[in-house]
């Protein structure tokens, strides 16, 4: 590549974030970076976009010589505002996400408003990653994956992604042993399991509060649930087909 | 089956919605019939969760004979409630979203909260249908799909869903032709291109309103968007498992 290339930085859990700010220190170094993100923690936005209400956006000066913006809205009415208003003219090489504050490995994709932005990108024919890291701590260490990172994003830009353009990219958490390496997975298999607080407000009304834990099985091998659980890096080749093929023709039945 | 069905219904325009009160009508007759839905439309919310704030249920005596509750939350939410809180004892057969005030065909399924939710009862391994109708009108016609979706939720009760146990279902817009009859398809190639119309609001400060069209190629034959233009009901078997399988061995590159 002979001109740097342009990078679209966004994420889910707010431009404030120690997650995306260390995604912009790193991408300043490879190319061009614009920053689109909300104004407000926007976890488990899944592929919300704002139709009932209007949309703010306000220029922040937060990282030093990087056009930046916080957006009222969803992380997927981030990308939607970066590439048809604020920054129209840009052609992107690249959109990033993330780092995510906690994981979006298995079926976690689905809620995750980090991979649903990177996502929106790819439908717009840009390659797109999404980065989290499984530590929820808003103290957590990034720097032990800043090389993978690196490697990831430069052999993307060289050799370009195809299908669906997206990839769904999980670090381990930092931790004694060094990661061990790079695996390209399968989505992993495991749902969560919901239970919900139930309290009374100070005005004495019922309310439910959400809570719930990640119920897997064993994980194949090939899936990122099990990279992961092996200390590495998984990365998930992610498509917004959502067809289940295997399906078609047994469903022929229904056909009339 | 000996005994009548437990029948789950929600959907993502909103309890009262008459997309919502068609499908209960039509669902009293097959089984017994659980209802929750939003409060307040929902429509794009995707697979949202509520987790930075409560939520609230409140009981509800609009569908005569029906259980029915309406919720502060998402679509998602209200599944989740309806599993963990709610209906937690009860062994649910079918979940039935919908009927959706509107197209959910091609790539409008990652945007859907009919389809969201339909979803997330698959996760739960309940066989789900999301139904929706191509027409926004609040006054839309639906009763000329009643013997479709009669024989659909029967077969689906028979016959059982495998794989990811989830159909996205869409019906033509009431018109001077009947419908043809009803075709199992591939999700439709298209994307959203969105415009913004950007407007001040009475304080004075700048606002952006997301308006856009859907824009597709022309349709191969065994799509969802061939099946609707050409007056057929689509039926797409979907799936939770988002990873683009084609790209896993390309991308083997990456692996370190």
């Amino acid at each position: 590549m002979n001109t740097k290339p342009n990078i679209l930085v966004t994420n889910d859990d707010g431009i404030t974030a120690p997650g995306i700010a260390h995604l912009i220190s790193l991408m300043k170094k490879i190319g061009h970076v614009f920053v689109v993100a909300p104004d407000s923690p926007q976890s488990g936005k899944g592929h919300a976009i704002t139709l009932e209400n209007p949309i703010r956006l306000n220029k922040v000066s937060i990282y030093e010589g990087i056009e930046a913006y916080e957006c009222s809205g969803t992380p997927v009415d981030c990308v939607k505002l970066a590439r048809n208003v604020l920054f129209k003219n840009v052609s992107f090489d690249l959109c990033v996400s993330g780092i995510n504050h906690g994981s979006n490995a298995g079926i976690n994709i689905i809620y995750s408003g980090t991979m649903s932005a990177a996502m929106e990108a790819s439908l717009e024919n840009i390659d797109s990653i999404g980065f989290s890291l499984l530590d929820f701590d808003f103290d957590a260490t990034f720097s032990h994956a800043d090389n993978y990172i690196n490697t990831i994003v430069h052999q993307v830009l060289d050799q370009k992604l195809l299908g669906s353009r997206l990839l769904n990219v999980n670090i381990p958490k930092y931790g004694d042993e060094p990661i061990k390496g790079i695996r390209v997975c399968t989505q992993g298999s495991g749902v969560w399991k919901e239970d919900f607080q139930e309290g009374v407000d100070p005005r004495g009304r019922k309310y439910y509060w959400m809570t719930g834990q990640f119920i897997s099985e064993k994980h194949q091998e090939d899936t990122d649930l099990w990279a992961l659980e092996n200390n590495y890096i998984s990365i998930v080749p992610s498509s917004s087909d959502l067809t289940d093929y295997d399906q078609i023709n047994r469903l022929k039945f229904l056909q009339s």
